[in-house]
């Protein structure tokens, strides 16, 4: 595209090193970008800029946030009993829109992925053993996903845990809901055979 | 989203204004953005800003670009007897990569919609009435999309032009390469059996 203009390349470049943005897609929004109005685009520009500035682990439970503490451990209507593991920051937003939990986050930052370089090292596992000795936990959400990184993750946890006096779950495995039978994978059908539950 | 992060808000409410981002995918890709490191972001907000700053429309053919007039007008290895009509930049560079046409292009800038306050006004008849008159061009390809308002378009171009002595032609319309007759529309296959041609 070098023969349009340059800095239309730049931009295309840019944007396909976003998740799930491949050339064409990077390409049309490159396009909608420059025949947009100016202040639209700087206003795009500005956010980014922005976010990255102001957005910082909170230093308890690691949430990229605006505020550290952020607003979740300084919250004090949330049950400081239950503490849900999460991955990533994303995951306590999908959790927080359930409306179910309660309780305080802890963020991960990785899972164990020896194969990508990985290990323990790599996930805040000290952070986290700091975070059960200075505050009364007495259970432990694991809500990571069911995949072979999540599982190995989940084990790694609950392993280095089960010393202490805390009880410990993770978040139920089966069909999704609305799904079909037919299209569910044997692990998961067989994961939803054994943990079958009375009607 | 607030009480996780002001700034990550306005990123996601941006990044939702982008054509097929919808709220998941904004969310997802304000996420990636502020877990990454800061110079990547900032090349990215910088791309945009550059964009939309050295972008300008050519003079002559209005494809937008960094050099004015663009490098396909001031290019003298092409045909300037031939002009290829097109809506937007974007079909420009669709059309370069087939490498088959070697020609000059002029951009409308629109299609005539009615119905969405767009008439004759909003495209750049006008101003394509007077790059015909300056240049010595024998024909010209219409090369716009064969729906509603392209075809509305295609024929006011065609009605506009008719009187100079410059040959008409558009794109051929047709079952599209690699698809099933099976899945092709009634006015696409009425189009390709009156357009039938010898084998």
């Amino acid at each position: 595209m070098n023969f349009l203009s340059e800095s239309l390349t730049e931009l295309q470049k840019q944007l396909q090193k976003l998740p799930s943005i491949g050339e064409k897609t990077a390409q049309r929004l490159a396009y909608f970008l420059i025949s947009q109005p100016k202040d639209k685009v700087q206003a795009l520009a500005d956010a980014m800029t922005n976010a990255i500035l102001k957005c910082k682990p909170c230093s308890v439970c690691f949430l990229l946030s605006d505020s550290d503490p952020c607003m979740i451990c300084t919250d004090n209507f949330r049950n400081n009993e239950l503490l849900c593991i999460v991955e990533s920051s994303r995951d306590i937003y999908l959790i927080e829109s359930t409306n179910e939990f309660k309780g305080k986050y802890f963020v991960l930052g990785n899972l164990l992925s020896p194969l990508n370089g990985i290990g323990p090292n790599e996930i805040r596992i000290n952070e986290l053993d700091n975070y059960l000795q200075k505050n009364n936990v007495t259970e432990v959400i694991i809500a990571i996903s069911p995949s072979t990184e999540g599982e190995t993750t989940i084990h790694f946890i609950a392993e280095n845990i089960k010393n202490k006096d805390i009880k410990i779950t993770r978040l139920s495995t089966g069909i999704p809901y609305g799904g079909d039978m037919e299209y569910t994978g044997t692990t998961t059908l067989l994961n939803a055979i054994k943990r079958r539950y009375p009607v």
